[in-house]
């Protein structure tokens, strides 16, 4: 009796089984349901939308881009070139992707109690209406229908996009870049509102790969004098102008750690100028980047760009995989962060600013109500980023309620990001967080902490309007 | 249907959900309900007590008094000028209780989800008989209401104490204190008992402002020469005994960390000669501090008094509203805090001396399991303080049961602090305590951990005889 | 009606009381109740086995040995000689087990809430057939009947072996142990599997009492120069090859931090010859045993040991205690614990080896979301082990499975170890294990988040199949 066919997905699914939870849970939910997504942070491809093409395979689509999967896989012993993950140096890796979907089959119980679990059900389920549990032997027929699905209209990217009801979906871009699709999508006439956002490591981090000639390359792109500290921060300037020409209403900033620094100008000129000559040590670098976040927090003053902080990720922690396959496999680690002194000459500069928005992100859970709910929950200018990366799960989430509310309230938070490169598991993201925050509130509801009246309209806001108001998207004002 | 009236307060508060939980809760709660109110530790005014004068108007008494209020709001973009917080500079600030108070009324939805909330709701309900939700249409009439009962006597200090049900309230002054205030009141023949604590961070915490001169004053007040070691150490023990006399049985420490240090005479004396000459830095001024913890262990040895440690707050990080407002404006922040290697000197000198009782508290919840429990659950002289300040709240009670019980039971626990300066809000306070303490028992009952004649009596030590014992207020014994 | 006479065990116990997942656990804790006990990693004493003699008497047998037991009966003033904890110095210490049991008896009430609790009261009722709740009243009676069960056949060790369904168990002994019991039991006719575990610390850890000694021994025992790194390098690995011989899978690593190193060969050479002096400050000791845990690491990649790192643990914490009373007196203090940085140097080295397995172990909760996790759901080597000594708990189960299952899965974690000295404790720490991780699958399945038939599947695995494969103690297949 393994495995007899039945819903994928159950309508109750993540609500507490308590039925006076249950049912206030669903009444909350059907309320928001339907509300359009808003993903203000993600590292989709610009291009599915500009140009539109159809995805190629299920395995390219569904299995090669997403980490969460193959890092799982790899963890229990099957090689990345197993599953398609292309090498440095241009060694074999498996190029059927029926053989690679076949081997994600086999393998579907390692994802028992993992959100990837949730999102493959529910992309199959939802999106191409397969409703059998995966498993080695309908890997075949699933593979088969998925790509059957994928050569026709309906499923290219921007009919996706209608159809998963997003609002406004961000993508992730370097200074450097063009922003060529982003244009392309603007001057088309479809009317889905794709934007970018200013993710400028590649040109304030002097460790990341490249620094030095990105530095140039900003130069010239932007005609300032980026050997000077002050033509540099003008070039800076001028980027970001380009980026909220092209929608952008965020910057993201994915440092070590939240370190900042307000040094003197005579400082900031000699710690540029050495990084320019690739001369910091690893303390200097580190100080560079604290300063620079000061730069772009007093640049958001001046352009309103929202300011993003992802700290506390350990980069390419496998020495091998690295070399082998670089970055973005599935072997960042995060390590512990701390946010009180690190914060502090940011916001001893500008923290009381009205003008400023700050969203604080953590993989460190220790932080959620020692630090950040209480910084949150004080500082006008910081809002609490939603539960990110590993901590992007139901039992990570409620956590997060449990531990940020109570200080935080609902109000300093900031709805909810996918931060996904896997754009079927969107509406599924949405899905879990909208049924955990119902959850979460419907236990408030049950135990009298909460009225049902105020639970629904913190619905709502957790749901669509707080992310709206957060990242500056919206054009009406909160219901609350 | 948005706020129609109903009652503010469910009796099932805060219980479970689930029916078997709630039947045990409730039985567990109503045996142990009407126990009388033991408040150890808060920062209540012994004004109120020895004068007996009404309160002024519902904003200083309920708004301006709290930083839990303020701090969200102040986060949420409103100026503490228009929430009537003085300035330093004598600025204009808003004078009107009434325009305060609407200010709060229309923005209680921030509240939603923090104990702040259940906080204010008991207070309105069981103190003033208000049982509408707080909202910018009925602030108005709600200010009224609240305001008629302040003009009568059944709403002065000495009848709400009676009414609240206070067997003793500790209040916390500095060793330069003159407690005339506690002399007055043991002198009316008004049979409240009020009793004040030792809180040396004054003359005993280089950093504080106007440690050198609190120190001259110290030896003033009780003809020691403080200019020596031994004499500044014979002059706090007269200061002890001074407020022992006035019914202290504890005394208090808000040190940035629990470090303490057990040094020989001749580096104490250099020490503190080099802190009375203003020459410590800052590694010095924390090692004479963490000396200071063992000779206050070392007086409790011979005097008795309770020694309680609150360590691990940041304090005044918003500089620019510490310049603005002074302290304790809602801008500590908690940091990282360690206790195994911080309390390591201290412990090897008195850890296991059975006259003396240390109460640990901690703003870092990652310490409870890892640090906490065990150390309490071993060294006879340490005993866990509830949840505190920031974890003050439902749920982080609940995660404090969870966290500390299974390695150091219930015994090694003091009962509950409400550590308020919101006289108002200590009967809620201490009925969210009782209520999530039921709780919890009642799960333990519920999943056949614990049997329900002995969760009563746990109740009972939770509510009371824990924290009489701990603070060696009692003159029966424990039950259990 | 305090205490009447009712059944101590509740069929029930431990299950979520919301009836929709009572029901589910009942019927997936039905399936695995009857495993066998497999039991890996523990510190009972070979002798029991190979001598099979009877156990002397309830005192020194369940309580003595226990410092979970007498930690916290020290915790609330009971001078450690009234429960018979042997001096140092020889003097005077209880001698009457009858007093022992007594005392601890009138004390049982500090262990509610507690998983020493769960453990008594499953061994007073399925070993010795006692049903009612300890007390001062009926301590004698209960001393008497399990005294009377000790003097049986049905009670000596080797019985109580097979009937607590004991499939195989791991003791722990030193290198320089002679491993006689452990040949004995192999020897004799009796077919139970006892089997040793490697654990080098004395011989490898500078700080270790007699280290120098212990490697002099270590040469004599092996007929290497222990002298010359290599020739100590191959003295380890004969050691390790003899207790292979005699049973050994694993091998296991109590140190401090988890710091690792890698080395060149001089460095090497260098640090052993200043260990071999004594000459070695704490910073250079702490490199050595990092530098050791790599080489037991490459070992291992030899000859198939399985490696346990057990960090965290500040030891003997109380020094007084310590000099009274000596070691595992239960004053070890968990500290805070990093993996990220301290693993890497051995993870450069070795960590993507498909033939090395580490399993990692933790005191500090806080890593695991930030690290542990993230580290086990990626490196092929790492798998989790279940939570250790102060987490041995229910609460502390359940937090471990929600904190480690949404990133790492179930098959990277390594099912159940008791890691106990009490025998008779076997059982019921693998039945509260068997319980929580029921109770936590069939919160998964009512919350729709799994099907019950892999839940099935998983709880056998948590049970009884996971600790076969990460010990390599099967013949058979996992069954998913």
């Amino acid at each position: 009796m393994k495995n007899e066919p039945r819903a994928l997905l159950d309508p109750d699914r993540l609500f507490a089984s308590d039925p006076a939870q249950r049912k206030i849970a669903r009444r909350l939910y059907e309320a928001i349901e339907e509300l359009p997504i808003v993903s203000p942070h993600g590292h989709t491809d610009a291009h599915w939308f500009s140009e539109n093409a159809p995805f190629a395979d299920p395995a390219h689509l569904l299995i090669v881009p997403d980490h969460y999967l193959f890092r799982m896989l790899y963890s229990r012993g099957i090689p990345l070139e197993r599953l398609g993950i292309r090498r440095n140096d241009g060694g074999a890796v498996e190029e059927d992707p029926r053989a690679i979907w076949r081997t994600f089959a086999q393998n579907y119980h390692l994802f028992r109690g993992t959100p990837s679990r949730l999102w493959i059900d529910h992309t199959l389920s939802t999106v191409f209406g397969i409703h059998e549990r995966l498993d080695a032997n309908n890997a075949d027929e699933t593979y088969d229908e998925i790509d059957r699905c994928l050569k026709t209209e309906a499923f290219q990217p921007r009919a996706l996009f209608e159809r998963f009801g997003i609002e406004v979906l961000a993508t992730t871009e370097s200074p450097l870049d063009s922003l060529e699709q982003h244009r392309q999508i603007r001057e088309s006439p479809w009317p889905g509102r794709v934007v970018t956002t200013f993710r400028p490591d590649p040109v304030v981090d002097p460790d990341f790969e490249g620094f030095q000639h990105g530095v140039r390359e900003l130069g010239g792109l932007t005609g300032e004098d980026t050997e000077s500290w002050s033509g540099y921060l003008r070039a800076l300037a001028a980027r970001r102008d380009f980026f909220r020409a092209l929608g952008a209403t965020a910057t993201d900033h994915g440092h070590p750690s939240p370190r900042t620094a307000d040094l003197d100008r005579k400082s900031c000129e000699r710690l540029f100028a050495a990084a320019r000559a690739g001369k910091l040590n690893a303390a200097q670098a580190d100080e560079f980047r604290g300063q620079m976040l000061t730069e772009m927090a007093r640049m958001s003053l001046d352009d309103g760009l929202v300011m993003q902080i992802h700290p506390g990720s350990v980069r390419n922690h496998n020495r091998d995989l690295f070399e082998a396959f670089g970055r973005d496999v599935g072997a960042d680690i995060p390590a512990r962060t701390s946010y009180v002194d690190a914060l502090r000459p940011l916001l001893d500069r500008l923290g009381n600013e009205p003008r400023l928005s700050i969203i604080l992100f953590t993989l460190d859970e220790s932080t959620l109500t020692r630090e950040l709910a209480p910084l949150a929950g004080h500082y006008p200018t910081l809002t609490l980023g939603p539960p990110w990366w590993f901590l992007d799960s139901p039992e990570a989430m409620l956590r997060f309620r449990r531990a940020t509310t109570e200080t935080a309230g609902f109000q300093n938070t900031a709805g909810f990001n996918d931060d996904t490169r896997a754009f079927l598991s969107i509406p599924a993201r949405h899905d879990v967080a909208r049924r955990i925050d119902c959850r979460y509130l419907a236990e408030l509801v049950a135990e009298h902490r909460l009225e049902e009246d105020e639970a629904l309209e913190v619905a709502a806001d957790l749901a669509y309007h707080l992310v709206r108001r957060a990242y500056r998207l919206e054009h009406e004002t909160l219901t609350s």
